[in-house]
């Protein structure tokens, strides 16, 4: 198997990309994956110079362009064909590589994915799914960011790819499903969830119904489904709150000495906390729907997020995620002409 | 002054709002309130005797009807006429009380707010004012769920009725207000947001523009504005959130022997921080576009909460927040004529 990384993409690149690579091969010696870095030539191999590791596993494939972080996405793969994001996802498009990881620009993976991937038969929106933590094993947010304006129809579509994704990435035998809404009765809900409440009883095997916020923290559900404005500012801002309360914990400490005598004891119940809170621990977050393996990693990556990033993209490779996804797509391909028909769209 | 309390709101009334009436007029002796009970007469005069108190600052209005939490709160004013809640939107209609409280059904508040109150002169689309705690002084999320679907000239008005909140309340001399987005670039967002953005930059004297989830907690604004889809959900996922780290910290430091040890050691500091996290600290949350201060307390309110919030409500009435509103609203009253002969609504 073959994973191709954009060896440019991310704050601390390449020196983290290209560390988590040679991280990644040495603490899986006994997986069969090879680690394609795209980027400059004499750049990675400066950095790979640092590292002893099996150099049959990673290789150097040159670039000469770049794409910034803030840079507009649209038609990125004919404005920069040579930059290392573009050439990494080129490379699972013509069959090279296996599957994609960028920690760079997330518009600009999403549309080269889009377009040089291309979509699973069937699928009208490609979704990103992302991992949260909680105490007993987390739950999927799909639509993560990938669309902010969706139509009832793709919430059902989500729940489907995520669904796989939960099953392929997280073993569960039959993800449960949710509707992030206001509230649970069925009456309650903007235009787009109130339409999407009946299509996913209908479609969703294991659908558990509206699910509110507060409840998604009580282990209601493996998968919320929503639209992707929603996703990434609930996302963002559990990030935001997560980080402000901690902080805001330990100036609260610092104000009495006693509390302050206290802290080394609290360190192996922190250090705990915080490995299982870690977003790094799984590296990336898929977008699902495209052809292909394609996973999105934050900005902020260490080498850890990308050795694990890079696990968890060999991970759907192996477990069959594209084909599971395309399974569950096809079974509900009725979804459209139903809604359309209604005039539910 | 006179504020009306629906005596059978939340979860724990009678029993906790006459305790938050009475504890509210024995730690106020020189404010000029008088609380009016409106419920059944011969449980809330049981209640009452429990305490000692000024009893010419608390009225007993005695009601027949109960608006159960789940009732749909559609005509509600009519259908329940004589329920404590309408009765006590009632009495700030007919000008016999000056603000009114509410821990039970928020629809059915919301509804007979409307109904009973009427809006403020131009307001299209009355919103909930929700504060959020941070460590530097919280911001207001507007709306908090009374509106799920908007036009983008409604998140103007909400924007504007908020940092009159912010004034009135918090005594914010210029409230910094923001549209929470995907990304902070004038190009991100969905429909609403992006047609909403240039309104706000010609409308509201101090925007800030585009703020992500996890800016705000990085005291990025004072007020920001999202329909009450997103601010609901927001408010409930951050609720849930903090709950669940919480709990999640506690079940690690019960692993760890040596860390239990520092548990009384960091008590202080936990209190500390719980005060200041407590959504009871403010007791309750306006209808703001209403004309007349009508507040929603939690439906778990205790009779903190319901002390907290009859001191909110008075505040809100003492420093003319209506008024402030009816100001506002007026400066800006061809923003619907506009944004309708752009289409953008």
């Amino acid at each position: 198997m073959r994973i191709a990384l954009d060896a440019l993409g991310g704050d601390h690149a390449p020196k983290e990309t290209v560390k988590g690579a040679v991280q990644y091969v040495q603490r899986s010696p006994d997986a069969d994956v090879v680690v394609m870095l795209f980027g400059p030539q004499a750049a990675l191999a400066a950095e790979l110079a640092k590292y002893r590791y099996d150099k049959a596993r990673i290789e150097v494939h040159n670039t000469t362009q770049f794409v910034e972080m803030n840079e507009k996405p649209a038609r990125i793969h004919k404005l920069k064909p040579d930059s290392s994001l573009v050439r990494a996802v080129a490379a699972v498009a013509d069959g090279t590589a296996d599957g994609v990881i960028s920690a760079g620009n997330t518009g600009a993976l999403l549309s080269s994915s889009l377009f040089l991937l291309k979509r699973i038969e069937g699928v009208r929106r490609p979704a990103i799914a992302a991992y949260i933590p909680t105490s007993y094993g987390g739950f999927i947010i799909c639509d993560g960011g990938a669309n902010v304006d969706v139509r009832p129809s793709d919430l059902v579509q989500f729940g489907i790819m995520g669904s796989a994704y939960s099953k392929r990435m997280f073993h569960k035998s039959n993800p449960r499903v949710g509707l992030i809404n206001i509230g649970v009765e069925s009456g309650k809900g903007n235009e787009v969830t109130l339409q999407a409440l009946p299509l996913l009883e209908q479609h969703m095997e294991n659908f558990v119904g509206n699910v509110e916020g507060r409840d998604l923290f009580n282990d209601a559900t493996d998968v919320i489904v929503c639209d992707g404005f929603v996703g990434n500012i609930l996302i963002k801002f559990g990030e935001g709150l997560v980080t402000h309360v901690g902080q805001w914990a330990t100036s609260k400490v610092k104000k009495h000495p006693i509390s302050m005598l206290a802290v080394p004891l609290m360190k192996p119940a922190l250090k705990d906390l915080l490995t299982d809170l870690d977003h790094e621990e799984y590296g990336g977050w898929p977008l699902l729907g495209v052809n292909g393996v394609s996973m999105v990693s934050h900005g902020s990556s260490s080498a850890r997020a990308i050795r694990n990033a890079i696990s968890s993209a060999a991970q759907c490779v192996e477990e069959g995620l594209i084909e599971s996804i395309e399974r569950g797509i096809k079974a509900h391909l009725d979804i459209y002409e139903e809604t359309s028909a209604h005039g539910a769209t």
